[in-house]
């Protein structure tokens, strides 16, 4: 896949997977819900049980802001496969009211109960794909 | 989720995604197929056009064999989502007959077309999960 067309298929899931590593140098991994604008990633840490798990991520980026991201489609039809990656530099927010209204406008329980934060931003840096078919398998329309 | 509920319900997906450091400290995603025996998981590199992806994962486990491996569900209704982690060290085998075989009984496409290797093979250390509800979602029979 060519930047922007893995940027499109990225942008278009619903789930992405976001990697970080730790302070001594371990990967971490969990999966997120997003949203993208551009090249800005937008990324909510959800007020549910898990604040381990969130100081975690949390506490790596703070030390090794390089993260990357990852959407992926997975089919038993093997020549369907495809995946998108966002390779990129991430900030923690206490407050992002722009990304807030940009994951809401995605997801309907963040509607309901809308993030309260902390957020991840990310600037992407590189956008890279793959996809089984030579033909993207994503929409990629407009 | 306890532990052996992680395993589990790792086991049962299809598709996980592998999380590795490169040289110089960033974080590196690719999806994988893979298949588990207690606490090994096997996964082969595909003859695709990926080479140099398929590179950028062993080099990194040759420079450090600690990864990490993430299966998830998502749900739109988020009272279904969960997760499921591994952290382990990984090696890199040109050849792994038992690897090879535990994939091709799990992936029609590697019975029609054996993987040639070469493969990964991780001992996972530690298994952990989470689940939004009380109840993890993914079947644990037997």
């Amino acid at each position: 896949m060519r930047p922007e067309q893995a940027r499109r298929a990225f942008e278009g899931e619903r789930v992405a997977r976001l990697a970080t590593v730790t302070p001594d140098g371990a990967p971490h991994l969990v999966p997120v819900s997003f949203a993208v604008r551009g090249d800005t990633v937008a990324i909510a840490v959800d007020h549910k049980p898990k604040e381990t798990t969130a100081l975690a991520r949390l506490r790596n980026i703070r030390a090794e802001p390089r993260v990357c991201l990852l959407a992926d489609r997975y089919d038993e039809d093997w020549t369907r496969l495809w995946w998108a990656r966002a390779d990129g530099l991430a900030r923690v927010r206490a407050e992002a009211p722009a990304a807030a209204g940009w994951l809401a406008e995605k997801y309907a329980p963040y509607r309901e109960h809308p993030p309260e934060g902390p957020y991840i931003v990310v600037e992407v840096r590189r956008w890279s794909g793959w996809s089984a078919a030579s033909v993207p398998a994503p929409p990629l329309d407009g």
